[in-house]
Parts: C-alpha cells; structure tokens; sequence
C-alpha cells in the first residue's frame, strides 16, 4: 500500500475547504465530526467569509494555512470544487476527499471527472470522490464526512470495517451493526472513484490489525487487482472479507450507472473472481449484516453437519428444511448421545437430531441445560442452532442462555440462535451469542458463514494470479480448425484426430489413414460457423463421395468470397455427452473460462459455470458439481461416471494456456466430447482468435 | 361449516379439566386468560382437590357441573387425559381441546388418537388435538390456550387470524405482529389433529367477518378438501390465504412425523394444490409475517411495474436488482413526468425510475415532498417502493412520512417503505404505511403480494373441482400399449396412428399400410417397459423384416413367461421434442398431472411441473412457462414455436380424463411428441393402469 492512503486513515492535519459554521451543512459536519470524535491532529477550516468556523480560526485559502494538510475535504459544489482540487495540489495536500456530485455520475462529467484525477495525480495529490460522501476512523477521530449518521447512532470504535462506494451503504450497515452494541472502526464511502477506488482503500483498511472483518459495498470494480491484493492481505492475516456488489442486472446496472458512474461488470465474471478470491459475496444488506456476530466470535467450522435444538417442533421442522436447502445435513447423534438425551427428556420429545425438547420444559426449566452437555460431548456436530421461538414468564430465560454461552465455549464449534422474542433475544445477545429473529436466517447464516470459511481455505491454497491481462490491443484474426485445433494440442488439450487436406488425394488419403469413418470439413480462416453453410459433410462413403465433399467445400468457400484453406478430415469420434469449454477476456477482470453442457441450446437454455485463471483440477470438478448436469456426469440409470478427471484436466490446461499467451483473446471448443471414466476427453472442434 | 367448530371459537362455556390455581401451569392458564381476557361465558375449573381455583368456584369432576359445557380443556396428562376424553363424551361436552402430547407423535401413539377420535365422534364430542396449545380468540376472550405469549406481548382485537398445527407457530406471528402493533382476533394451535384439523377449524375461522387476512401453519394436510373449502369460503369474501406448509424436505418431513404425527405430503403436489386454490404458500414466517402489512391497507394490484424512489442511489441500485430478480419491470415514466421530476430536482439527479432524490435532500427537504405529485399522476406505475436508508437530524421525517401516506391515499396503488433506522421507520408506520428494513425485503413483499392477486383471481375463476378421489380400492392392472392407447384416443388425446397385429400377416399387413416406416413393438399387458427387452424395432426394410420382428416379440415375451398380446405396429412419427405427460392419484390430494420435458434422463434431471384437475389451457400454458424449456418451446435460434395449444389441449383432456374415470389409478404418455405451431402433438407411447 502506499504510505498516501495510511494518511487518508490516520492523517496529522484536515482542511475543510467550504467549512460552515452549520454542522448539519456538508461543509460543516466534517469540522464538528472532527471535534466530536476525538480527532487528535490539526483542523484548518477554510472560509473567506468568517474568522472563526465553529470555535476554530477560519482560513481564507490553503495558501494561507502555516503547514500543507495532509486530507483536504472539498465542501464545495462545481466549478469551485475543480478549482479547490487544483489549490490542493499547488498546495500540497496529499489527499483530497471530494464531495460534490455532478461528475461522473453525470452525462458528460466522466472525462472532467478522469482529466482531473489525472492532473492531480501527476501533482502527487490523490482524489477520493467526487461524490463522495467521505472517510470516517473511529480509532484516530480522522472523520471527515457529511453523513448524518454518527449522529443518530454515535461511534464506538469495533472490529468491523466498511469501506463502501455509496454513502448511504458505509453506514446502513454501520447503524444496524451499531444498534446490535457491535463496534466499528472504519466506515468509508468513496463516492465516483475518480482516483483512488474503494478496493484501493480496501487494501490499506485491510492492514489495520485491529479489524477482524470487512465489508465491501462496491458498485463497479474497475480495479480487480486491488480487490485480489485487499483479499491477499485480509487472508493473510485470518481477516474474512465480505462483498455485496449490486448491478447483478441489466436494471441494477443501468441504476449504478447514474449513483456513481459505475461501469458494468459482466456479473457472472465478477461472482467468478470473488470466488477465486476467497471474497464472499453477499446478495444484499440483510445477508451482509445478519453474518456480523458469527464472524466475531472468531469460530472456524471444521464442517457442515448441523444439530438443532428446540422446545419447538416447529422450529425443528423448519430449521430441518432449511438446513437441506442449503446443503447443510443434519448431524446423526451417537447412541450414546441420544440414550443420554432420553435419560432427561420426556418420552415423547425427539431425542434424534433435531433435538425437540418440547413443551415439557414449561414444567421443568432445567432440561435445557441438561441436554446440553451431553450433546456437547458428541463429535458428529460441526454447528449447532438453538431454537426459542417462545419462552415465557415460567422459563428462566437467562440460564438457557448462560448454559449455551458455556456450551458453545465447550465445544468451540458455530453456534446461532433464533429467538423472535426480543426479551428472550437480549437475553442470549447479553450472553454474546449471535442472535437472530427466525430459524431460517440462523441457518442462512451458519451456511453462509462455513461456506465462506472453505471459500477462504481453498482461495489461500491457490497461487496467486501474476496479473490478469484484459484483451490486447490489436487486430483480431480467427484462426482457421486446424491452427486452432493445433493450438490447443499444443497446450496439452486432447484433439481428435485429424488432417488438414489441401488437395482431393490428401482428403482421400487422409479417409483412408483415419480409418474410413471420417467427417469432412471446409476449413477458413474467414468462417467459424461451417455447419449452417453446408461445409460438415458426414457418411462419406468412397473416396469419390470424400472427392465430392472436397470439391464442395471449396466451391461454397469460393461463391462466398471466403479463403479456402483446405478440408479437415477428422476421425468420427464416440462418447458420452458434448460439453463446451470456452475462454475469452474480460476487459476488467482478464481470462474467464466457461465450461457447461453443450448441443444446439446452449445460449437458449445454458448451463455453465466460470473459472478464472489459475485454477486446479479441484476447481474444475467443484464447477462441474455445480452444472444441473452433475448428475449425469457422475452417472445415472446404470451409466458408469464419464471422464470428469480428463475433462478437468484439459480445462485445466485451457486456463493455462490462455494466461500464458495473452496474444489468445477468445477460444471455444465445441464440442468438447467426453466419454466414460478412463477414455477421456477430445476437441472436436474449436475456435481460436489471436489479436496480432 | 359445521355449528360444532363454531362453538369452538364462541362457547358459552368452558370447563377446565385438571385446573390449577398456578397460572403458569398448563391447567392454570385457560383459567387465568378466560378471566384476563373478559370471557363472557361461564368458566368451570375442574380440580377434586381444591375447592377454588384462581377465585372460582371448582368442581370434583364434569358430573358435578350444573350444565354441560360446550367446550373443556383437558389439561391432564396421559392415561388421565383419555379417560377425560371418555367423560366429556358422557356428559355432553361438544368440543375437547386436549393439551397432553404423547399421542400421535410417538411410536404406536397414532392407532391411540384415532380410537379415541372415532369413539368421540360417535357420540357427539369433536377433539381439538391431542398435542394442542388451544385455542385463542380475542373478540369473544375465549382463550383456551397455555401459550404464555399472551402475557408476553398483550392481545388486542384485529383483522388478523392464525390457525396453526404447533403452538409456538400459532404465537410467533402473533408475537412479532403484535410487536409491529397491528390486532389479532384469532390464534389457535390445533396439534395432533386427530379429529378437528387446523383446515376445517380454518373453514370456521374463515367465516368470521372481521377477518381480513388468514394466516395458516400446516405440517400436514390430511384433509385437503377443507383446506380447499377454507380458501373457497374466504375467496369468496376476499380474504387472502397465506399458509405456511413445512416439511418439504426428507429431513424436514421425518421432524415433522415427531412433532405433530404429520404424514407425509409430497411436497410438489401440495404446492400445487395451494396455487390451485389461490393459497399463496410461503417458504418462512418471516415471509409470512413480512407480507401483513401490505395485505392490511386493502390495495388491489392491477399490475407488477414498480417505481422505485429513493435519496440513495444504492438503494435505487439494489431494489432495481430485486425488482429484476422477482420478474417486476420497473414502470418507465412518460416525458412529462420526468419533465416534472427534472424541474424539481438538481441536474445530477436520476430522473427515470428509479427516481434518485440524492443527498440534495439534505439541503432541500421539501424535494421529497414535491416529487410525489408528478409521480402519482404517472399511469405506467402499478406498484412504488420508497427506500430512506438514512435520514438524520437534518430531515423532516415526520413531513415525508406523512406525504408519502397522502401519495398513497392519491394513487390507492401498493407502496411500501425500506427504512433501515428505527427512528425513520417509525414515523413511516405512525402514518399508516407498511414498512420494511431492507429494499430487497420490500421488493419480496410487494412481489408476493401482487402475484398472490393474480393467483386468488385465477382460482376464483376457475370451476370448483367436485371431489378429488385417491386411488381406488382394487388390484392394480396394467394396460398393454393397444389398450392404453385406446383409452388416451377416447378422451380426444391425440395417439401415433397405429395397429394391434395378432398374427405376422397383419403385422406385414399394417406395415405397407401405415406407410412402411413403422416401429413393430412387442405388445403385453405384463410388462410396461419394452426398449430394454429388445421389444421395440426399427428400420424394417421389408416384409420378411417385419415377420421376424414379430416372431422376435413373441419369443421374447414367451420366455420371460409373459402375456404375447401381439405386437403393435405404429407410424414413425417426426417432431421436434419429445416431452412426457403424466397422471396419478396421490392419496390425499387425487389426481395430479405432470408434464415436462422427456428423454432419457428425467429422473435425474427432471424438468416437470405439476397441475391438479380440473385446470384448463391456460393453466398448463402457464405451467409449460415454467419449465427450464419454456424458451425452446416459443422457439429459439430462428426456429418457429412449437404447437402449445395442441399440448394444452391434449393436457387438458388428460386431466379430464383422470378426474372422470376414477378407476385409472396412472398413466404415463412418454413420449408425448410436439410439433411446430399448427402440426400437433402425438402420443406415441403410453402405459395406462387401471384398478379394478
């Protein structure tokens, strides 16, 4: 990280050009924030107008100030913010945080916005904005921001950490996480991301070692590597990052387009790379927020297999379908487990997982602390729900929770609880325990939480990618089959065999040597589609009929005005099922390789998955699970598996390739034929463009 | 409904059997809430040991009373409680709510209950559970209930009603509803259900006039036929049905059968009953409870076009990604109403929808207020969402709120409010309007909301199914293919021209006359699978083909010791894709029909949907909408769309056909050939089995 944006974090002086005496102004919120929260370095508000801003002396201009600030706040709208941008640059300033909008959220204001940040940056002076509604730490007082916020929820410095493009998004969050008693730290919103971008400060808010989670609110990402660099220090040091990045469609997107000027992320690519970055994504406020208190209880889940716990059978149903909805299956306790549990339980409770005390606690309020140990001693637990849809007068509600206090002390494992009483819920919030109203959103959470913990292992496991390079500059030019079959060949990916023919005897010749059962196709570098103009010839039954195919294919080319290269003749190949396997280059995030079932409806009705580049076999068979094929390639109806070992392989060999050659700007193999297990995979056909 | 069930909700008077004078303990609390909640009817303690209880006069026992009660509360246990049973039944009690559990939910508990069911009703006496809370209605103050829930969080009379299976699912909406300050008149929790179920006490409540939405928890439908009754009875008064049915999964199920005794339900066919009823199904309670508010304000959606407003664009960007996600367009404004909106707001404002007040509100606090109007005036919009992530000191809440009640009152269209903060979101709920956290759950509601309109108006169409028979008693048969063919072409489904050939001179015979592209199969009413018996031929060049095909047949069927019916000689029919057609009877819903994409791997990768009869053409072209193939089928790739309407058709008479012969216990067209628009569809195979 640069030493530039440490200072954004923990700055030694803050101007506030446009201060106002009014500390409910965007000019004057900044210079109180300063005061009120304990800010240790210098505050110079500027204003012509007064001599004194709020109690402090007021400055004319930055040229009048003793000492160049460190952050200037740019209070001011427009043309005045331009030229406030260009004083802190003549002045000095390290960094300004500029608030105006009406730049690159605008038609029009991206190219000033992109000018200006150029000009400063050549000067030395980072932009954090426009739009931007400003930067806020709890630890050193260094808030210099206009949100209303930390009024209606006062501060308290925490281990959470919310860096946000979006204003209202850096402190949403912070306000429900403030209203749980849950501390923050940092809470930034970072506006248009002219210069320095969310992700940029994401790195720096990563390295602060008193931060034990962060969160990202990211409506573009135009800087992937910082994002990968923000994770790669987060992990570094055990610090989960969560991300909830909106645009996720064509209505979000054109949304964000007009909130912060956002460019569209391809949204699958972007899913793709938090993914690959162990960055777990989250759909929206509530999934971000509801996750907080489990993540700081710095638990790490071994596994998945959950045990519920209720004086409900309703809320064991309930939590029972959720848990198979997420893939999460239900512990199965020991006998040993439930002989104990029936020991205590009334006959009719449930003493196999999930576990339903019953009604019966009504009469005796001590079985809830009974059943715990026992089930605390068992191993087949990984996580555990207590569900208390309702506890009344009759229950001693605080023992139930200092018991699961203890007991999640004991067994070291995920604990959530649902409880919708909120008397009952602030017992167990008092006994710090994460906390939620329904059972369905405590196993969300648990879900959500063990996922992201495989998400991070699997992530810290992976090389780190070199850079990630966007398609080249260039032309683009197709390679005819052959060169792209001997393309992909060369990197290592199993091609059927074939022979490109340049005259009719080749093409016979070629018939012959393959063995008779041969497809013949017009091969151009001007064409990539050859079936629908007739140019795939199949059943070809004597060397006049290969004759025939030959003379046909160069005929079509030639009316078509298309370079003839010859006739590929390629062995007919038998398998199981035809997949694709495709790679091309985001502009943002670089190589992404597509891999899914494949036929005519592949776009009609399509079912892939996204790797990005470097991936191992591992990945690739987890891709694979994913595709509503899956089960067809692990075998069904008495099929034996296919060959998912090969086809990983040759896709592993794909995002090799394409990150080792970056002149590749897009490859498609289709079909890619797989067959049963131990008879592997072939390129039957492929596609390669080259930007040369 | 039966005058019975509504003496259950208005008796003249309870008696308490088992009374205690601790109102904390299950025996106590009838007696404290007939009391606390002003019962107006006359209350019998029974207690032989105590000659008051909690202020009442107590009785030895039921003999004792000076009256028989119309309903008592067994609040003893066991054996005690049976024996209670048996001399409510005596003494002429109508209605027992029965509180023990032990009953049905356990192991040989289920043949108990239904004995005692039986031997009850025989007499005159309905039982309300074993396993039940009881039941509680605020308008009468017949509180008949253990629940603690209403200490807890006080009752007031209300438009809402809940009718639920466990107690705590009874008490948990009511607990969070009551929390949200909105009246409940109804709360009951009917248990084991062994006589009195949870949908014919629905039927009762439905019929409550000051009802104005239902809320049902079901962990199984033993009796789907009330529950029909009950939407049927509310339907016709528009009262809406939210009911929610857990168990939908295998591990959900086995919590469900330890809970309440459930049986099981397959979960798609009651999905599909409940969209066939206009019972809107929801997947948790705080999906049910989420959707209250909106229900209550009495607005009639004509459409899903959405507004979105708000002074955040994150908040503009994630209800646009909702909205996309839920299939609401969001409504695009006329030129004039943004002519409107952009002499209102600052330039850098979005003024397409969604509307982006941004943080110029902070200077302008009339900007909120003065949008409205323009936008009320725009027809394109069917439904608003009005997210105020934040809005502190600076704001007038109070002048917003009570706008955007006024806007609401303006337009009569649904609107709801996201307001994280607790402080805002008040102000928006003391002007009457329904209120959320999140923009996402907002989204969710207004979605749910308006296609449970659409779904109640479809079922309110629709003609009442007379009854819906299960299987009917009797051996099972199969029909060979001639015979299961037969029975398809004579409800009208279109059959592959075809012909039962008993010797090999018909068979050659049919052959020329059906064009010699014919398949020959083997035809035995043994057997319902002939491709994998070698018992389907193709490609029959000549005669002497087509009379080995048929000694083939007969060989094979005459040593695997089955029926040789002859073999069947059908056209070769061409087509675009096959799709399979289904119908069964499940044992508490009655015929389902299934339809969906065929080939081979249906099972493992199924893509059906289910329609129970009587549905018509519409009905299954909105079902074939909801296939994964949906886009084929409307022809994608420049091909031309395939023939729907004949397949609605052709399903339409499928459903006919099982809901009038009672006596088909299955049938399976598979394949069920479909053509482009105008050619058709063809049953080319089928299996038909018949009880008799």
């Amino acid at each position: 990280m640069s030493t530039g944006l440490r200072l954004a974090l923990d700055p030694r002086s803050v101007a506030v050009i446009g201060a106002s005496e009014n500390p409910d102004k965007i000019g004057g919120r900044p210079v109180d924030y300063l005061a009120r929260f304990g800010f240790r370095g210098r505050v110079f508000p500027i204003n012509p107008n007064r001599a004194l801003i709020q109690g402090l002396k007021s400055f004319p201009d930055l040229a009048a100030l003793p000492e160049p600030p460190d952050v200037a706040v740019i209070a001011v709208p427009g043309a005045a913010a331009v030229a406030a941008v260009e004083a802190c640059a003549q002045a000095g300033v390290k960094i300004a945080i500029m608030m105006a909008s009406g730049f690159g959220e605008t038609e029009g204001g991206k190219a000033q916005e992109r000018d200006m940040a150029a000009r400063a940056r050549a000067r030395g002076l980072r932009i954090v904005g426009p739009n931007a509604q400003g930067l806020a730490n709890f630890a050193t007082g260094a808030v210099a921001s206009f949100s209303s916020m930390y009024i209606e929820a006062p501060p308290e410095d925490g281990p959470v950490a919310i860096v946000s493009q979006s204003g209202a998004m850096s402190v949403v969050p912070y306000g429900l996480l403030r209203g749980q008693g849950i501390g923050i730290r940092h809470s930034h919103a970072t506006g248009n991301d002219c210069d320095v971008t969310a992700s940029e400060l994401a790195v720096a808010v990563a390295q602060d070692p008193g931060i034990r989670l962060l969160l990202l609110y990211l409506e573009s990402i135009p800087d992937p590597h910082h994002l990968a660099e923000a994770a790669r220090v987060a992990h570094a040091r055990g610090l989960p990052v969560i991300a909830l990045k909106p645009g996720r469609t064509e209505a979000g997107q054109a949304a964000a387009r007009s909130h912060t000027g956002a460019l569209a992320n391809e949204d699958r690519v972007v899913g793709a790379f938090m993914e690959r970055h162990g960055i777990r994504r989250v759909r929206d406020t509530a999934e971000m927020v509801d996750a907080v208190a489990l993540y700081l209880k710095g638990w790490v889940p071994q596994g998945r297999r959950l045990v519920v716990i209720s004086n409900s059978g309703a809320t064991c149903v309930m939590a029972a379908d959720a848990a198979s909805d997420a893939g999460m299956p239900l512990a199965t306790l020991s006998a040993d487990t439930q002989a104990g549990l029936r020991a205590v339980l009334p006959s009719f409770a449930a003493t196999a997982n999930p576990v339903d005390i019953t009604a019966a606690l009504l009469t005796n309020s001590r079985l809830f602390s009974e059943i715990l140990p026992v089930i605390a001693r068992d191993p087949a637990a990984d996580a555990f729900l207590i569900g208390v849809p309702v506890a009344g007068a009759a229950y001693d509600v605080p023992v139930f929770a200092r018991d699961a206090a203890a007991f999640a002390g004991l067994t070291g494992k995920p604990l959530a609880i649902a409880a919708p009483q909120p008397a009952v819920a602030g017992h167990f919030k008092a006994a710090g325990l994460p906390v939620f109203t329904f059972e369905t959103q405590a196993v969300a959470a648990l879900d959500g939480f063990i996922r992201h913990h495989a998400l991070i292992a699997r992530a810290r496991r992976r090389a780190a990618s070199a850079a990630t390079p966007g398609p080249a500059a260039g032309e683009e030019t197709l390679l005819n089959e052959a060169d792209s079959l001997a393309c992909l060949a060369a990197a290592g990916i199993p091609v059927v065999p074939h022979r490109l023919c340049r005259t009719p005897d080749e093409a016979v010749a070629a018939w012959e040597d393959l063995g008779r059962r041969v497809v013949v196709k017009g091969c151009s570098a001007d064409l990539a589609h050859k079936s629908e103009h007739g140019l795939v010839r199949l059943n070809l039954l004597d060397a006049s009929a290969v004759r025939g195919a030959f003379a046909d294919c160069r005929r079509i080319l030639g009316s078509g005005g298309l370079r003839f290269d010859g006739v590929l003749g390629a062995a007919m190949a038998r398998g199981r099922r035809e997949l694709l396997v495709g790679a091309h280059r985001d502009p943002g995030f670089g190589p992404v390789v597509v891999l899914g079932d494949g036929g005519k409806y592949v776009e009609a009705i399509p079912d892939t998955a996204l790797l990005l580049p470097l991936f191992d076999a591992d990945d690739v068979c987890a891709a694979l699970g994913r595709l509503r094929i899956a089960p067809l390639l692990r075998g069904v109806r008495g099929e034996p598996p296919m060959d998912t070992a090969a086809l990983a392989a040759a896709v592993v060999a794909v995002g090799q390739l394409v990150l080792d050659d970056p002149a590749i700007s897009s490859l498609d193999i289709n079909p890619m034929l797989l067959s049963g297990a131990g008879e592997g995979c072939t390129a039957l056909d492929a596609v390669v463009i080259r930007t040369v």
